[in-house]
């Protein structure tokens, strides 16, 4: 099983940004903690982070012949980016929305997401945490292959 | 540790109801596997089930004293009781808020959630899966005793 | 044939309750008159007011096993009651919805109904004879076994 | 007694028009449905159909100063057609509004109608059945005398 | 200087319809009244009525080239008819709208007209008097030949 | 009969104004065109402008309890000022609502006035001659007192 | 006199709940406090509390035949409640609704209330005193008997 | 204590306007009788009325450094005027928005206040007793000088 | 292949009517080209226009059972007429959507369709040549037999 | 080169009003350091603050004929006068809006403003600088005349 | 004539993508479809597709200035991308807009372009045969040089 | 003090895009411009341009940890980059928007701004010279080291 690990704008600042909101750890442990977690369950992780939608949409593109699934934090790019979602759709990889901080919590743009709607499943406000979950999720569901 | 674990109206006939859209597992399986999974980590669980708001209000008041935090699938109250939402606010537990299906891919007026705001984290789309996500979510959380 | 005939909330106090909008007739009167007419057609009927969401649930959730159909009054539950749908759907049985009033001359959030969209048919506006047009068509709809 | 029955656009094709929504009965047989039952109940009908607005109206002030009520289905009008609501407004006969198919079922735009608020009554979703119903309905109400 | 005047859906049983809303004076009187207040004008007037929204186009567009200046009362189309909007600008004729009762003291669907941004004038409320009003109006832009 | 003439903000500057939209005849002149035509039919006039919504108030509260009737042209404060709508419910008078220019043919907040309600009639569009019309429209009010 | 006075859920655990919004005082307190003050007017209170809708209709339907007036804090169910609005219509006794924390500073779902529509007035803001100045209040209504 | 009292456009015709919505007290008579009881209660009233909003907020600005706390009614100004709100806040005075009928019987626009997110409560509906009510609820506040 | 060409209120005064917008080519020789073109393409035209909603739905009923497909122009009613909508699903042509000026360049309420959402395709903003266009991509549909 | 400042509600009470949000500076302050700045760029100030809309108005058309430039500070009236705007279109001066705070992080009602569009720029949150920036921006307008 | 074609996100994976949605024909396919039929009508084709809004504005940049027209399918941008929109409106170029795919059959979302409203014209629903009528309706419009 | 200076999509072709709304001078005419007058007033400023949203924020990143302040025209993506609005809350630095147009003189989508919220300042509407009155602002702010 390989898992798809891509992150949206800003989430390479992670551990500096906003640490009261987003937490103290950084990109990189979470990769980390990502990839441990998927070898315990026997899964490996290609991991990705971009700035940019289309960097985001090449990358889906390029790896999602050789992959199982799909965890995706897209950050801002959440509440805006149609392409994203397009994109998930045309790989038809079973998907794992993440967010760290609680969205319903903050203003109300940040309430409507073009992820979900494709998404197998969401995790929200766990901080890093989330990440793991969704990793188990996800084998969960590659491991049934009855996602709904 | 002690876990409530509450269910809203309808999620009692689970296994027959609709099983192509809430799975096959009746609510004493979820609350057997989620019992099992809180023992693994060394919590106890505590579950009710309702059709009524009230009775859900009222069990919650009655258990919050002694209880440390809460798993909650309201069920269509999510999207129309403010009720359930201020019991939550005033028990003052950490809560996670499940939900077998994805709302997302569903109506329109299943997208708003009167309990997403003051939950610690949701966790949607996974099934009867979902709930054992949220009891290792909510240890971590009760562990940590830093939930954001 | 067995016909669940269920009121909502303020329905037990007809005959009294504003008889200019909702005429004089009671609710055992009612009963009564569907009884009568469903005994007619080969039909029996078994019928329960409440004023709780939760306790109709309830009820429904016993009773269709053992029902072929629903006439269903929801009252002020029609405009806000996303659970009764969700019961409705859940039980399968072709549903009647009927007002006594015609809810298109009052209010606003009168003129939404959750149960429409998940009744077989609806009727409107012609006091307590509309629970009798009820009966005939859903005796119909059960012959047909053709609902739509 | 004296009824008019008044169909709006498209109704002429009913039987060969999309049968999976709309039966396969013709507007021939309903009209003969309909009278047949208004003759059982001492009435009789006159019936006209019509795919404009302005021979809707204009048969309406023609035929309404010889009649006792109307049984409208005024069709896709039903959603858009105010100067139909002013018609029967004008003409200030008891009016029964009947839809063959469930409207709610379908897209949102044929949730308002313009004759629900100023119909005696509604009858949504019985196929060509709910004409006789209103034929029933109509003659209850015009021997009570007391429309509401 | 000739002037048309078009009265819509239901004017033509001005008189008998709804007097405590719409005056006892005749559709006749009307454009008696109006044809003798142009005459003092000197301008002739050629008055029609339809109920329908394709009769008064037609109407409209067969009389403007012979015309100074149009006087409508689209009564209901006045909300609904964008097609009428539509010939009143393609037949260029400075138009004045009127209305015979206050359309801000009813519905809020009764607040928008379509005619209102293409005319060069609006007089609402003030019984058959509205329409002399209009004619006057009418003829004063027509002599001043700078309409605004 | 006494008729109480009233202009609201921005309105003693007519004639120098945007002239392309209100036209070249300044506040005086209309004054003067609304006393004789008033005169002509034994009426007398009252006039006033200000600039403040207070003071509007004020003096109709005054000049009211010795008036027969209103024309008034609220300029911007149409839109906005629900004082002065409530103090023409207060005063009891029947009203006329004047504007210079064509309000639909402007910016959608020009769309709603709180004034129209309240009026008897809206004469819009025909820059300074809108108050000659209303002048002649509200002696015939008052002459019927019969307005609506 | 007898009042009745309804609190509603969550209301029961008043003293300890977020004592910064809705203070320290129980609710035995402020049943005490009203009982007093009513005496004190010559009244006497029936006080109830319930955590849900129907058990809050039912006590109402109950009480009301023989009750003078209502003192109402519907709590929650304030702003999603539609079925106890028609509960106070149905009963036909003067209402008074009393909020204990000022709504207007909250979240934009506790601006709209569908009891202030159907309450005689509106005490909103003053904390356990509120319930004090309602029963003057309410007193003051019942003894002029001119409510409006 | 000293207690300022503000009363907005149209409430100095109280007593001949409107009587059936707002009574037949005069100003004069509601100054006196708040006068008396803040008097009782150790406070005296400083009072003023105006019709414009600038006139109200001057006053404001002028009193409030002797002042304690304000009621203040400021009738339709409530439902326009972000400048009293902002003096509200500008001042800093506890304050209690007053109306005499209740608002929300009435139309839409009159529901949301600009004063009541500013207020510390709010007593709506009670006539001209709702000032003796207030005038009770400030001095409580001043007391205990613990104002939310 | 027998094509039908439909087009809707105005659109017979084409070459006259606002030639800056709508092109200087008349109906008939828009009729001419299409009849050309088609010829080219193996394909008979048969064409009409109406004002009227009724007239336009009537002529479609009669054409179409010996027709394959259609080239719609609603005009103004393509944004008014839920009739047409329906009588093009209820025929069930391939139906191609014509509009010779960029209706997105015009007024919002240009922008929605009710036709645009049951036709194979749109063309729009290319004047008279859309027509042309429309043409060759209906055959093209035709001859695949694969409409989508 | 004549440069009018205008100050509307509250701004007058600078220097002690919420000093946290509009800073320690008072009018007084402000006005002398927009003289300086002026005086140093060759132009005149000639300032005014009122508390009232119709008092601005007046000012602004009294000062207007004699004037080259307007800097505003509407404060509250930004987001409620279209009164003030239709002056500032009247006057014809070239316009810029100042806010001290920046009214974007504030609540929703002060994100529009009816002045901005009107003017020829605007400068916002900048405390008392922003005027001084706003006189040195009108000055480069007015000595490019080419503004836009 | 040298005519650009510039294809958005996902549409690079075109043939492989859904291809019930999308067809089987590849982006290569396309290009040489457009190169081909823009040889007959003499003109060349330079194509070019991005996933990302910056590549894509960067190249309609580059390309501009050697280019007479442009033909777009912006894709999911077609939605989201305002800076899409004013780099079209920058170029100056007429441009055509195509989609693939009748949107107006798929999300509400889907319903609204940026492109349109600065498009030349629009064709919507014909597969990739909707880009070779746009390559003809281009060279028709660069031949009259008169675009709309 | 080192300032960032941010321009986004299409303000590379100022100079030569739209001069009547954007002026005659060149990206790198202003950013000489701010360069020098930074420099007169003690201050570096680093200068980027980038037509993509990624680009822009991965500039961001890299540049604020050594910069003070942040000048930034976003273009079209202040009224959709959601991305860009964080990126700037994560740097942390003081920012000042500048638009060189009046955006509230155009479309409605313009008037929504995502940087708005979460910058010190705005200055909007006056060319290029915007871009100087910020760079003073700036380091006003950067002096006092207390903006707000």
């Amino acid at each position: 099983m390989r898992i798809l690990l891509l992150n949206g704008p800003n989430l390479n600042t992670l551990g500096t940004r906003e640490p009261e909101i987003y937490g103290t750890r950084t990109l990189a442990d979470i990769e980390a903690m990502e990839t441990e977690r998927a070898s315990d369950l026997g899964a490996t992780v290609a991991a990705f982070q971009a700035n940019g939608e289309g960097a985001m949409i090449g990358w889906l593109q390029q790896q999602a012949p050789a992959a199982d699934g799909l965890i995706i934090n897209a950050a801002s790019y959440t509440h805006t980016s149609l392409a994203i979602r397009d994109t998930i759709i045309a790989i038809g990889l079973p998907a794992i929305e993440v967010h760290i901080s609680n969205v319903w919590k903050r203003e109300p743009f940040r309430h409507e997401s073009y992820i979900s709607g494709v998404a197998a499943g969401v995790i929200v406000g766990f901080g890093a945490s989330g990440y793991v979950l969704a990793v188990e999720a996800l084998v969960g569901i590659l491991k049934e292959q009855a996602p709904r």
